[in-house]
Order: structure tokens, then sequence, then C-alpha cells
């Protein structure tokens, strides 16, 4: 009996895990009084949006013109590309405001100008901010900077300078400590930015993004919108972090075993870096740790009490460190699933989702890879 | 000026360079006397096989059937599979072998099993040989069973020998003297196990597959076949290792510049793991390298004499770590090129090719990304 029927590698979605992990992040945000703005370049998926619906969500965020394409056919409240603006979609930018609200993230004065040129629709726009990540955004310190984009962008009316936004990217690889550390940051730049512009921006918003925090922490002072994406599903290295427990993770790729290594205790499946993607975690023995093994029972998958995990990966190749109970159990030609280290990287590589009773689940990168 | 009016993240294929590639190892085969069959995972691209085909290419090699099904399209003298077999997928298997010359690469007695009940048209199989990579095969020592597959397999007729199989993939972290001292294991082993078959099995065929091994070395005694797969693009890690230089690398990432930081000399670009996958290099100094730089000029791209590369990526980010000349000529807007670390997860996250005429190359995995 093979899992589903699945003959060949495919991610698995547990839609009763994300519906959980969506009402948990919607009532955190009713909580404190935040507007839950998800990001779905964790999905990627017009069926999970649906969900997010059920949920209270209104607006979304997405990473690129071409994921804002995609979800424009749900025709939400605003859409916010949160990746600094590519200056050469600005016509299609213009095109897509037509029939879909949106908003876009600018961090220089260069791409602020050709938009103020080009946009006859009306565009809303985040200015991102760094706060110590440092991979983009305009230093929180460099009104300057700020002052020059918001200059810019008032030449052309249609250009709505809503708020700041930041995503502390850096809480993935932090602590407990480290995460409290960089919300601390966090609020307190949205706080300062806020309290700087509010007289001339009343309306001004503040929003951040990153799932550690929003997971984690329970004091949003300073913040109005809260952006996370990963939460949807999770992963292990946001079990590792604290953001979760490995029961909140919502995707396991399915795959089946081709050769048993008994005396090594390896188990060789068709799972590779085409399927999971690359990233990878520390075992605390400082050995490589590229997924863990779960097992599909009757609708669902069960976490095993010793852990079996991918010790080395190429192309299509998984080698899993088997725990002696795992090694005792498995057989060639069982469907065995792997829990990612980093969903959003596997869900893009996958392409598509199959939920535990069998319906595919779409995914904006296409087919299901069969 | 954008090249080719690309607008966003597309990987730029160079039929010059790639044909280039292909001249030299059919070449190289010829003067040894060995047949090349080159592994179509690098590329998976029908357009990719016509060019092979030019170069006297009959018989090819995949790494799964769902590959084997793609090219089977384009009636092959004979497709092998070189993945230990899935034996959920032998139904399928027997269909394609209906139309299509197929062998199947076997670890193990368990699947052999399988398939000899199952199969009922001509397949191929060879036994695939572990010689010191660790990932998968028969250890090499290991008659009992190399002769426990052979036996299960001669219950079936339709299941016919056809030899030996080693990937060496270990070559692909080893340095000049690593890979000397692989290549004669290899040799070693394929060669001892010809002698030990050859009575019983005349036309045993062993057959050797890694592209460093294929490209440095010159001496291949003992080996019947080469089934290299990377050369066709090669990338930063066969350069880097020495099995080819940067100019013969035929795939570059075209992304857009969306930021600068030129006191910190950073680059921002939209092209990150989704496009580029998480490979990476060490650089001479301990830092990392995702990927390096190029400029396009006329319908090619131009290596720099200064090296910029890609010092940090996250799911749609890269970061560049410029060179003085880099720095001051790029612009926001600009389209460069990137060089992969690893051309065959390049290919497979991207999913379509771009040639340097703009004219859209397929590949296995879907529609251009857009």
């Amino acid at each position: 009996m093979t899992f589903l029927s699945i003959k060949n590698p495919k991610l698995v979605l547990d839609e009763t895990i994300c519906r959980k992990n969506l009402a948990m992040m919607a009532e955190k945000a009713k909580k404190h009084q935040l507007k839950l703005v998800p990001h779905f370049k964790t999905h990627q998926s017009l069926k999970v949006g649906e969900w997010c619906r059920e949920y209270g969500v209104k607006e979304i965020t997405v990473s690129s013109l071409k994921m804002a394409q995609y979800f424009a056919k749900q025709h939400w409240e605003n859409i916010h590309i949160a990746f600094p603006f590519n200056p050469l979609q600005a016509t299609e930018l213009n095109q897509l405001a037509i029939s879909q609200s949106v908003s876009v993230q600018l961090v220089n004065e260069e791409i602020t100008n050709i938009l103020a040129e080009i946009i006859d629709q009306k565009i809303g726009f985040f200015i991102e901010i760094d706060a110590g990540y440092g991979r983009t955004g305009v230093e929180v310190s460099d009104f300057g900077l700020i002052e020059k984009i918001m200059r810019a962008a008032s030449k052309n009316n249609n250009m709505i300078f809503k708020g700041f936004y930041i995503h502390a990217g850096h809480s993935y690889h932090a602590d407990l400590n480290g995460i409290k550390h960089i919300h601390e940051q966090t609020k307190a730049a949205l706080k300062m930015l806020k309290d700087k512009y509010c007289s001339e921006f009343p309306n001004l918003l503040t929003r951040s993004g990153d799932t550690p925090c929003c997971s984690i922490m329970d004091d949003f002072e300073g913040i109005d919108e809260i952006g996370p994406g990963n939460f949807v599903f999770y992963d292990l290295c946001q079990a590792k972090i604290g953001s979760c427990t490995k029961v909140n993770i919502a995707v396991a790729l399915a795959v089946p075993v081709v050769d048993i290594q008994w005396e090594k205790k390896e188990v060789l499946i068709h799972g590779g870096g085409v399927h999971l993607a690359k990233d990878v975690l520390s075992n605390a023995d400082g050995s490589k740790n590229f997924g863990e093994v779960v097992l599909f029972k009757g609708q669902h998958w069960q976490l095993q009490e010793h852990t079996s995990y991918i010790k080395s990966i190429s192309q299509e190749h998984g080698i899993i460190k088997a725990s002696d109970q795992f090694i005792r159990e498995v057989k060639i030609g069982d469907i065995i699933g792997i829990l990612p280290i980093h969903s959003c990287m596997t869900a893009d590589c996958m392409g598509a989702y199959i939920s535990t009773t069998g319906e595919v689940i779409d995914h904006l990168e296409g087919q299901l890879k069969n």
C-alpha cells in the first residue's frame, strides 16, 4: 500500500494543519489589533489564498509582479509587492493597477523617479526600512533618502505613500534572545519613524514581516500590520528556532524508497535538490540535515520518536540516516514523507501540492511534477 | 538598453558555447573509442537534444522515468534511466518500452525481483557499482549481491544484462589529484568486473559518468562508454575544480538590478534561490559565492576581469559584492548576467531557457518563468 497511490515525489499539504496555523496567526493579529496581510510567496496557491480569506484576510503580500498578477484573479482589497520594485516592469504595473489595487516597495530615488514618470493609475507605496538585516531597504536613520523618495513620489499624484515596511529576515538565523532583540529593533525603528512622520502623514502605517517575530513575540507596540508568510506551512528551520513545533509543519515531500543499506543504516530515496531545494540545518553533532522522515498513516503523517534525516542530497538522490526503528520497518517501494527545512523553497521546486485526500492544489510555478 | 528586452529573471543559453562543449566531448570520446551517452538531466531540453544528435549522439542517459518519457518523443536508439529503479513505476516502464528502447539501473535484489515479475517488454539493465562515492550502487567487491541481481533478472528473458555503471560523483568535490585518484578507482573497478564476467557475458559494457573525470582525464582503459551530463553547460563549480574554464560556461541567469549601495559596494538583484538554487562555493578568503557577474554585450556576455559575486541569497533576493569597476558602471534597471554555481540545478529551477537571439528553448520542467 502506498500513500494515496503516490508513485514519485509529490508535495503533500495537510489542510488541517495549515488551517490551524492560519487560525492561530489570525487570532494573534486580532488580539493585538494588527492587520494580518500574509505573504503569499510561501504557498503561491490560489486554493490556500481562499483558505486565508476564511480567516479574515483581505489584503495580501507577494514578492513579484508575476505573483501579483496570479493572485489578482481573486480580487483582494490590496496586493502589496514586497520587493524593491523592478523598474523594467513599470508599464505592467500600470496595467495591473487598472483592475487591482496594488502597492509597491521603494528603496531608492531612481526607481521612484521612473515610476513617477510612468504611473497613471493609483499605486500605493511603502518605503522599506533596514533596521539591521542588511539585505535591502533604506537605513533607518537615513532621513535624507526617505525624504528624497517621498519628494520624488510627490511629483505624481497617483503615487500614494502608505508607510514603512521592515522585513527583519535576520530573525531566521537567530536564537530566542536574538529574535527578541531583533523584534525590539524593528518596533523601535517603526515607532520612531511613525512619530517623526505622523503629523505630515496621519494615516501612515507600519508593517513588519518575519515569521519568527510574528510567531514568538507578544508585544507589537508601534506596529500596525504584520505580513508573515512562512507560518502558513512552517518547516524544520522554524521549529528549530522556536517559531513552531514539528506538529505545526503542514507540508511533507512524499518520496519512494529505492534502496536500503541495512548495515550502514542508510535509506536511498528518489528525492533530491530539485524537489526539496538544498536548504540545510546542522544537527547537534554538527552533521548536516536536509529534511526529516515522517511516516504516512491513514490520511496523515506521523512524527517519529527517533529522528531519521537526510544526511546528503544531490540533484535527485537523498540519503537518509535511519534510526534503529525506521531501518527495521522501512521497505523498498515504501512511500515515506520528508519534512522540509525551508518550505517556501520546497513548494517553489515542486510547483504544486497534493492534499491528504489526493486532490491537486495549485501553485504559481505550474503543474504537478509527475 | 536591456539585453534582449529581458525584464525579469531568465536563463540565457549561449548555443555557440554549448556546441563547443558538445564538439569537445564528442571529439574526446571518438579519440578514445568511447561511446558518448550524455546525461540529459543537466539540460532536460529537446532542443539541446537535437544539437547533441548533430555531434553523433545516438543513445542518451536520464535520471527519471518522467525524463525518459519526455525524450522518448525523439526516438533515441536507447534511453538509459541512471537512477536505482523506482519499483512503483514498473508498469509505466513496461508501457514506455513498447515504443522506446530503454534500460534501467539496478542496485538490489528486491527491485530486480519486482521487475522480473512485471516486465513483458525487452528492458536492458546496468548494475550500478559504488567504487567509493558512497551514494548508491553495489559495493564493488560484493560479488554475492551482483550475482543475486543477475540471477533474479535471469528469471525473465526480457531483462537483458548490459553491464556495469559507475557514477563517481565524489569527483565534484575533489581537487586535481583527487580526481586522478577517483578515475583510477573507477577504471580499476570496471576493468576488474569486466575481466571477471566477460566470459559469461562477452558483450558486457562498462560505463562511467562524471563530468570531471570525463573532462580532465585522458586514459579510459577498461571503460567502453561515458555518460557525463554537466559538460554541456559547465558551471563555476566545474571551473573551480578544473573541468573547464569560465569561458566554457554556456548559461547565465539574466537578472534586473533593483538597488545599489555605493558605499558598501553592494548591488541588489531580483535573482534568488528560486532562480539560481542555493548551491555555493567558497572564495579564497572563505566568503560564500552563489554566482558571478558577467555583462551582456551585443549578443553574448563578457567575463569580468575583477570578480563580482553573489555574497548572499534568499528566496528572490541576491546581493552582489561588486568590484570597483562594476560598482562604477552598473545602473539601477540594468540587466546583468550571473554564472551559476551548479547549472543543472539552475536550469531545473528556471524551467526554460532563452537563447542569445531571444528564442525560447524548452526544458522538461515547463514554461518560461515570466
